[in-house]
């Protein structure tokens, strides 16, 4: 009897990413999984259960990914003002830009499906902490207004960051994306 | 032979948006459809011709509803400032809420479809153009701040909707909204 084929569980999982992440759920074909990860219906099947379950292995692989990212932005050294404008200006240079992958589920899938809710709000939540943590910094520091509310504008930033993702994915222009950061950045005054 | 079934196909659009604008374009099944319109299959392919165009003309009278609704909250006679928090208002205000349907399609086929992407460039553009006409009127009453380049301010108020509306589609907490549409709406002083 033939040995099951080995592969690279974290590998294909972070392929899987890619598919979902550019593609959303429903569009993922189990083909398109299984040319990005190389591996066979079967061998999908028994390492990840099935779609959805290899769907949330990619998800909570995409999600440390991004988090390790916006922490190494929020904390960089800088005055909280520029570490925040160095966060979003990373996320809106990314070309090709998929826009952001909680947020995608957010739309496609959490009207739905309440462990995806769940999901979504929980990302949301420390997002909005990360931010809430560099906004008490930058009003510490000087670099931030203390004339919002922390929290307010943490809650904020969040929504600013899901709309430019969502005109970033949707390609609708690179003089918006500018002119948006660009406004949102005067508003930290 | 029995005359093909006689209905009203603006009435059948109108419930395939609740479809579509619900479900998204993927997740929505030829049976939620059929469902929703009350006609058989063939009857929506002999009107419609596929499901595609039948979601192209779901999201026309989607459009056409919408932006008439716009202009009246942007033209209610107020000063301008308070025009654009009732409209921002009254768009969280929507329960359940779907989020925008343009948004929604903007992440979820926007990407991979050079057509959608057309559609969602030209209805982002109306609401833009919308907002700045809007934006100008309250630089000349005196409702909102003149510090404000009002195109990049007419952007961030479109990338701010689309923000607050995936906010709303992944129900991820009232209190996020009301927060965030009050920080917008300070930005204006």
């Amino acid at each position: 009897m033939a040995r099951p084929r080995e592969f690279d569980e974290a590998e294909a999982t972070r392929r899987a990413v890619e598919v979902f992440w550019s593609k959303g759920y429903e569009a993922a074909s189990l083909s398109d999984l299984m040319a990005a990860t190389g591996l066979s219906k079967s061998s999908l099947y028994q390492a990840f259960g099935d779609k959805r379950q290899l769907f949330l292995a990619a998800f909570g692989s995409y999600r440390d990914e991004r988090f390790r990212q916006m922490n190494e932005h929020l904390n960089d050294g800088q005055p909280a003002r520029r570490s925040l404008e160095g966060f979003f200006r990373a996320v809106m240079a990314e070309r090709p830009s998929w826009g952001c992958m909680t947020c995608n589920i957010g739309v496609e899938l959490a009207p739905h499906d309440a462990e995806i809710r769940r999901l979504f709000e929980r990302e949301t939540a420390v997002v909005e902490q990360a931010f809430l943590g560099t906004i008490k910094r930058g009003q510490a520091d000087g670099s931030i207004s203390k004339r919002h509310d922390p929290l307010r504008l943490a809650r904020f930033l969040v929504v600013c960051l899901q709309g430019l993702q969502v005109t970033a994915r949707a390609v609708a222009g690179r003089a918006r994306l500018d002119d948006a950061v660009a406004t949102l950045m005067a508003l930290l005054d």
